[in-house]
């Protein structure tokens, strides 16, 4: 049977550094295109699970074994990814240690939530904001923030 | 650039049908293999929504024009779907109306969501377990239930 032709699906993951004053987050500094600051992330495999895709590129990237606490929401519009339509997951995960730049990564800050480095690529200053409401302790609504 | 080989996404949606007492789901008899009944869902296009893709796919398969409520959660084991690699995110909806069933959906039944016809297909009775936990208030919680 022929598979379907779909968007990519992506896993994205927003890091808090929960031994630090503060819990500060991971960003990354794009090695490939398009280039810029994001946050850990990248493509589901087959075979593997949206969550353990998550984890996995947060290891890959950065080093860290990292713990998910929530799924924030689901991001989807077609032109939020300029290298083709790709649906992503973002993921709340907390992680304990000292992040390195690897992989895709050529570069990592770990910053407030509030002052991430730029440019942010994709639609990560969209998913930062949600985060920053989700942070602030109002209810998380994957559907109205997708 | 080349495509990332990555699962397929699908939306599915349990539709609460509001105007009926005890607010029933709809659920329709499949077509094509697997055969057996499901929730209305399937796959999303390029350049759409996950939001807009389970929208029409509630409208071409039961004829309910549906209002999307909440993202029950993201289910991505890789042997959930036997056709191969599936991710689903399931929304859940409200509608109000006279369903009926068309285009992939063979038959329809408006059940109690603690009764749902058999055989139920895919990984469709353990989100439904998670929806009654939701129904009862439980939290919603995307991460735990996926």
């Amino acid at each position: 049977m022929s598979r379907p032709v779909t968007p990519a699906i992506a896993a994205d993951v927003i890091i808090e550094l929960s031994d630090r004053p503060g819990r500060p987050v991971v960003f990354i500094e794009r090695l490939n295109p398009p280039h810029g600051w994001a946050l850990p992330g990248g493509f589901v495999d087959i075979g593997e699970t949206v969550e353990a895709a998550a984890v996995r590129e947060a290891r890959e990237e950065t080093g860290l074994e990292v713990e998910l606490k929530a799924l924030l929401g689901c991001y989807s519009k077609p032109d939020r990814d300029p290298r083709g339509h790709t649906v992503s997951l973002v993921f709340v995960a907390e992680a304990a240690g000292t992040p390195e730049a690897r992989d895709d990564a050529k570069n990592l800050h770990i910053r407030p939530p509030d002052q991430p480095p730029a440019p942010l690529v994709f639609d990560h200053p969209r998913i930062l904001q949600h985060y920053l409401r989700y942070r602030r302790g109002q209810p998380l609504s994957p559907l109205n923030l997708g």
